[in-house]
């Protein structure tokens, strides 16, 4: 396998764009990533875009408008981590020698939908109401609260902390702050979420050019942004039984650590699937930042915040800066390469040289992908 | 790049299953390769799921309930090519290194569908009706026999040859032998297509285990059906104007015949897209089976029956056998390989030492998938 640098990303504010078609949105990402790559379109070889609900051939829609240039375009999927998924597929491509560059798209209009429900006509949970996402993740928070004891005050902060640094990211759809009464205050979906603890719907895109070192090294001295390590990875927890969401995404990224050579100390930034907030007090755990139950007092001793000693989510993470589904994974990308290139701005992480991005998809265990990132 | 074998390949008959979930489907097809690969589900370390309209984590929900191994699942779509490009995909998961041993799967279920339109809702083409894909054929059919003499008895002879064949195939969908006469006598479509000019829709799941040579060395003295090329190609004309699904064709399988260092003489046994009878005549000349123009003397020769001098869908294609679209590419790679190892029953072809799988997504020029194998 050969070294892969991040050459451009590219990404449009999330939010709600009812007027504009999706594959418009995932154009104006794409060209902001091959022009940040100084890459154009007729020297790419190869394409991957990760959509979930955008119907049949979603890269070719947005592709095709950016030049007819024939090459293989291949569409991913895999729920909430679509994205991440393509890019992953997209390094491999690279990596494994059959092409020098790839582009990898995320993108996902979601304005036009309700409430996700992971669960199929014939499941029974459906009727039990438990497959819609809050009521999984409201179920989840429970059970915590009751092992370890967390209250929902604290479970609140999670938002306040991400909204915080939302502000700081002109690519987030909610860009305002918000006090911890505000949060628990708001609208009550599903008992202990409040709705400022459930991320939003919105519409999106993100895209990334990818190329090896070598290529990389013929156009600038660097220094570069590394793809050191990434994993997909499935359930092993039965159907039925409580989603144990911590378990897949340590048994990803330990792969992921593994084939970079590193490991949680070694972090400086972190990008995670804050879907709801207590996905991120369990990823947080998961992705081995701190022992299990743990999670709460890592969150309430500030190291998680920007200027703490591992911030998580300084893009405002999927509660602030949205959480069109395909284009989640390639946003983290997109952050995580802005933090190392110190292009990060008001929410800059000091000196960040390796950073992780995390998400989970279908339900809380059908794929996760996880990917480091390193300067 | 290492040399990669079919171990196995699974399929079941195509058809109408209203009462089975189309993840049971996928079970089906999934444990005859297995079976056939003499591999476990414990020994696949990935796996690649093609399919177009089955909603999210399609891979997932047929995987799950084989074995919870928590492997990367990775769902791909490239609508009628979506279970080619995962053939494909899985191909360059195993080629590259990164993985020993890859399942490729394709599943649909359509019988729930009507008549599939290729257009948006914000499309110019909708109103005019010609995004529908009778009528795309048709238009196309109509320039074919305006340019080249082709007359609406010789078009309709691809369905009577491509019933013909199915009748031998105790997995297609339609097994009965027509007449000329029936064929043009059925209810009409679009002109010229009438109804046994057009694919049926229908449910299906095709799968295949592929491994690198050395590990298929390991197993038995062989030999092999190896995956000698394959290349993935998107359109390169413009939409709304008319499309050329020979120039697709041609470009995509002149890809996968240079990877094998081989040409469309050294071919024995060819499965294509021939999701109209049109396309048939067309792909004859993408294929370089015969020159431009002279696809229907190439059929009228007898050259692509059983028997002839290059056999042309011996499975009964997708007019015969069926087309649950993610199915079709997986069940061309099963065809081939049966076709390979002298397991085609009454629809062998003598001796065949190289074939060819085709297939074509998305209104015509979306996405193209070839695939050689050879012995």
């Amino acid at each position: 396998m050969r070294p892969v640098v991040v050459l451009g990303v590219g990404l449009i504010r999330f939010g709600r764009y009812p007027d504009v078609p999706v594959a418009e949105l995932g154009q104006r990402a794409c060209w902001a990533a091959l022009d940040d790559a100084g890459v154009a379109w007729r020297d790419i070889p190869v394409a991957y875009c990760g959509h979930a609900f955008q119907g049949s051939t979603m890269g070719q829609r947005v592709l095709n408008r950016i030049g007819l240039t024939g090459v293989p375009i291949i569409n991913v999927e895999n729920a909430c981590a679509s994205g991440s998924t393509a890019f992953v597929a997209a390094y491999q491509a690279v990596a494994s020698g059959m092409y020098d560059v790839a582009l990898a798209l995320g993108v996902e209009k979601m304005s036009f939908k309700g409430m996700i429900d992971a669960t199929r006509p014939d499941d029974i949970e459906r009727p039990l109401g438990t497959g819609a996402m809050p009521t999984k993740y409201a179920l989840i928070a429970r059970r915590y609260m009751d092992d370890y004891g967390l209250t929902a005050a604290a479970l609140a902060q999670v938002s306040v902390k991400n909204h915080a640094n939302g502000c700081r990211n002109p690519y987030a759809q909610h860009q305002r702050r918000l006090t911890l009464d505000e949060v628990q205050q708001s609208r009550m979906i599903s008992d202990p979420l409040t709705l400022y603890q459930c991320s939003p719907t919105g519409d999106g895109a993100a895209a990334a050019v990818i190329t090896t070192e070598a290529v990389a090294r013929q156009r600038s001295a660097g220094p570069f942004v590394r793809v050191a390590g990434c994993a997909v990875g499935s359930q092993v927890f039965v159907p039925g039984e409580p989603d144990d969401i911590s378990e897949i995404t340590k048994r990803t990224s330990r792969r992921a650590y593994e084939m970079w050579g590193g490991g949680p100390d070694d972090l400086d930034v972190v990008e995670l699937h804050d879907c709801f907030t207590i996905a991120e007090i369990c990823h947080y755990e998961g992705l081995g930042l701190c022992g299990e139950g743990e999670g709460q007092h890592l969150l309430a001793s500030g190291a998680t915040g920007i200027g703490g000693r591992i911030p998580v989510n300084p893009s405002g993470g999927l509660l602030s800066r949205g959480h069109p589904v395909g284009a989640t994974g390639m946003a983290q990308i997109a952050e995580i390469t802005w933090q190392l290139r110190e292009q990060a701005g008001e929410r800059q992480v000091t000196g960040a040289k390796a950073g992780v991005t995390h998400t989970l998809g279908g339900g809380g265990g059908m794929a996760c992908a996880v990917t480091v990132l390193t300067r």
